[in-house]
């Protein structure tokens, strides 16, 4: 943690004002072009950006397309579920303007999935994303909730009772027999697997859970589950903290080394055979990643 | 194969013309209480019904939300995918009208994740879908492109040089040094895979696969992969197999004694972990489920 990312700009690394880069498409692609030679797309070989401003008014947040060689198309990282994972990895309250874009002239509109997995953030209907008006064949901002109607019964109420995606929370969670003198900043994966988890959102099924990787360095990355309440769309633990890894600089997941989940006993919603499989297949230098299963 | 599908409807048996469940929502309902006792849903709690036409006139097809417990949410078949995969198996050439509802009172759209998954129908913008009108507070139909604005560069080009999802396609695939004898009426779970992978509909990652189940009492079920250009809506062979299971009668995935999957050999999308670690979780009592995976 701590570690610089690549995937947060400020205004002066991009030398311009932080809404700028939704005015001036170039400054979006100049950067697309540099995570090319990250290799994250070895499927589709198709690179996706996402950029996006939080709630912090002098960054601006990245994202960037995973897929995962080997495995089903479904355990795929979106460009937007990315930039949604680091604005949570880095206490961003919500989400503002979003672009998109897969090559150096055009703007997209969001997959379904991701404008989907969108609706967790409460102020969703009024995301503006830049878009190209096919009509006018010009980029213009439209409000999400435009481009996913009729989603009324999709869209979660004001008075939901748990706070959404991007919102302040601690599930309380607690390792069984358990007791840590750890504080906030040690680097005990089980601890920081822990701490992912407490801030897991998971109000569909109840069963919160957190990741923790340590590469061959020994640098620590982390995530969290983010569910969605069309399920499907939902980010798993080991998803969120591989997002953690290439934004703080990770390149190559055969570099984790240690993976450490932590989750509720006998959940009905296990990320545990997931996890393992998938950590298997990246990381296949060390087949004993997620030895390290604890229950809360 | 060639069971009676409680997913698949003559008019008879609804006792009216095809067309009229779409003008008389009880007759919807009245079907969805029905699989309500089948318990596929047994992580939200919440079963969705998805009724659709074909290219049959005759012929009214279903399709329900299948949760897996113990897995993570993103391994889920929803309902019109059910319905889409339904559609495949049966040979339909296309799906035209469609509505979705998951109470007994109101139709919903399609979620995010599906209306994405819906655009491998080549007749997609035009799919008619019943849905309430949030101001008249009525319902009406309307087309899926409405559903899904600004998906322009997402929908294919009409010159798409495969096969789109519902149409007729042979991938030509055979098994390595295997020549089979069999003709198309053996019920060998090798046979049935091959046959299934040579209808998968797998343009995007050019890795075809499908999956043959037998259960205890020794009845077959096949499925295909079948893919999205958005990657994480595609539904795996296996999940298309339960599809065929749940509308074929079979009640109780632990039922499932034995499953072949057939694949591409060093496929960069392969099924084979995904698919052992489902049925490991969901067919608990046979661990040696997907023993048999064969290479193309
Ligand atoms: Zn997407
Ligand atoms: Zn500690
Ligand atoms: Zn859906
Ligand atoms: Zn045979």
């Amino acid at each position: 943690m701590g570690q610089p990312s690549r995937f947060v700009l400020t205004r002066k690394e991009l030398n311009l004002k932080a809404t700028d880069i939704f005015s001036d498409p170039m400054k979006h692609f100049l950067w697309l072009d540099r995570m090319v030679e990250l290799e994250l797309a070895p499927i589709s070989g198709i690179n996706v950006g996402a950029v996006g401003l939080g709630s912090s008014d002098d960054m601006i947040f990245l994202g960037i397309n995973v897929e995962l060689p080997g495995l089903p198309l479904h355990h795929s990282i979106h460009a937007v579920q990315f930039l949604v994972t680091n604005l949570a990895l880095n206490s961003q309250r919500f989400l503002r303007d979003l672009v998109v874009s897969s090559n150096d002239s055009t703007f997209d509109a969001p997959c379904g999935h991701c404008r989907q997995f969108l609706q967790e953030l409460r102020e969703s209907p009024i995301i503006k994303i830049l878009t190209k008006n096919p009509e006018k064949n010009e980029n213009e901002y439209v409000e999400l909730k435009s481009l996913f109607p009729r989603s009324e019964t999709l869209i979660l109420p004001e008075d939901f009772p748990v706070p959404l995606l991007l919102q302040t929370r601690n599930n309380g969670l607690t390792l069984t027999g358990d007791i840590c003198e750890c504080d906030d900043s040690c680097t005990h994966l089980k601890c920081r697997a822990l701490a992912a988890a407490n801030k897991s959102f998971a109000p569909y099924s109840k069963c919160p859970s957190g990741v923790a990787l340590r590469d061959c360095d020994g640098k620590v990355y982390r995530g969290w589950y983010m569910e969605s309440v069309a399920f499907n769309p939902s980010l798993g633990p080991l998803q969120a903290a591989l997002v953690d890894f290439v934004a703080s600089g990770g390149k190559g997941f055969e570099k984790i080394v240690e993976a450490v989940l932590v989750e509720k006993k006998d959940a009905v919603v296990s990320q545990e055979k997931t996890a393992r499989m998938i950590l298997e297949t990246i990381a296949a230098t060390n087949p004993m990643c997620v030895s390290n299963v604890f229950h809360c």
